[in-house]
């Protein structure tokens, strides 16, 4: 993939994370400024912990202007328009499906070049997928969806993360990889949002029990 | 400006940071080292984050121990006689408005000299300032204060740190720069509060009706 | 001390948090995720805010695979059964003494040797030994336990990472004074919790009578 493809569909995949950061802030009744936090957090804070994480200051979505850009605009459109956004619910989880693909993949490889092991660079494709939508749930004071609903959006990212780390222990090259990683965080995300795909949750009998004794 | 004196000025804005902390903290009834942790969170927050991110680490709020000290001052007083901050309210949202607008102009110098462009320097102006009151309300699990009420906080620190990039573009003599950031921050800061300048709050009428789907 | 020795006891002390952080996650129905996420948070936040902040880059908890590996087999024994969890909790508050005593040594010699001063050493030592419990507490919205409950848990942080900051300062040798500050905070922890030794906790009548005005 060349570099400017592949920012192309970062910032898709930014504006799909701010749409979502956006969303939360207007059902939570922020005022404007708390809407483009959340905006810009959504987006951006997997990515600037990965960053900070590995040493790579500053982080490129500080760096760079466009990322910034890109979530305010998201911001901006969800706050005076979000009967429009909600009329795009499909579109939008479509975006963030690509977005969380490509995030899980450019971060293990991120991960990977400032010599992590294949344990730290996968959790670190995860968090760069995951951790916007993490910060975005904390900012407004709720349990982050992400590790409550079942849901198999970490575990998309996981697999994306993890075939391009098997993949640079092989030597296979890197741009196929990438493609592959992202298509296959994507493809297990599309389906398991269709047909419920879920984690087993957690049963509390036996502690519930035990917090009476 | 001289260091020292900036350094002055700083240490009076980490005090009525710290302030704001413990006041929280012993509204939510926490123990002793509870308000402390908010204290120091409070005042020091903001600084250790953008410290972090632009890579000046360790960050100076924990390689000089006078902001410790401070913070810890603040911490005890709160804790012991809230009876005399909540009577010094006034004196303490005016000391907050001053280390709000020095803390932006700080932040925003700092994150030029690390090499950010103007966009992320603006950020890390604002985070500089806000950060603090945002980790503070986060650690006792409420929607950050500065999120959702529509003050003019953020948009003061963020002209603050505005003024700083834009003059340095213009090469401008970074004195009398940072004192004209820092005073219009705090002009904004404080005319807003008497004159009940608002930033618009959400509206959820559609976004409500949505989630009936 | 061998550093082999040390990597078994810190390992030993990232099982006993890894469990405490599965816990919460169960008791607040978490997905699998979820509890795995709270696992490895709550053993690992700490060092990895510490590393962070003094800029050794990647996170030993990031850059050694078996950290990772303790903290999922923690989390898996927790989330399918936590009824044995359950029966152990006395080793396990035990486990978890031994951890913060390792952590706050360990944190403070660490910082000491990134160049901080002992006020900022000390920080971190302490920061080491409760951050995972202050991150643990915020995933899941809650005011961070150690914040509030009035336990001397930070403080026997605090007596570690000091032992260790004052004794280096006097240029003891440095074995000899990690056993002894891990100890000291050891027992601090262990008779304050057989003796019920507790911090104050705010007191909000002035506060209350405020909000009223």
């Amino acid at each position: 993939m060349t570099s400017g493809f592949v920012l192309a569909l970062e910032l898709i995949g930014t504006f799909a994370f701010a749409l979502s950061g956006a969303t939360v802030g207007v059902r939570r009744q922020l005022d404007l400024f708390g809407v483009l936090v959340l905006s810009f957090a959504a987006a951006t804070a997997g990515g600037i912990t990965r960053d900070t994480l590995i040493g790579a200051t500053p982080p490129v979505a500080l760096a760079d202007w466009r990322y910034l850009v890109v979530a305010m605009i998201a911001g901006l459109i969800t706050f005076y328009r979000c009967d429009i956004v909600e009329r795009l619910r499909h579109p939008v989880q479509f975006s963030d499906a690509i977005g969380l693909g490509l995030f899980a993949v450019s971060g293990a490889a991120k991960a990977t070049a400032y010599g992590l092991g294949p344990g730290g660079a996968i959790l670190l494709g995860i968090l760069s997928g995951v951790g916007g939508g993490v910060v975005r749930d904390m900012l407004v004071a709720e349990v982050p969806s992400i590790l409550r609903r079942g849901e198999l959006y970490a575990v998309a990212a996981a697999l994306g993360a993890s075939i391009v780390v098997a993949g640079e222990a092989l030597h296979l090259p890197s741009t196929p990889l990438a493609i592959g990683g992202a298509a296959a965080c994507f493809l297990l995300r599309y389906f398991s949002i269709r047909r419920r795909w879920m984690l087993p949750v957690a049963r509390i009998e036996s502690t519930q029990a035990s917090d009476q004794q």
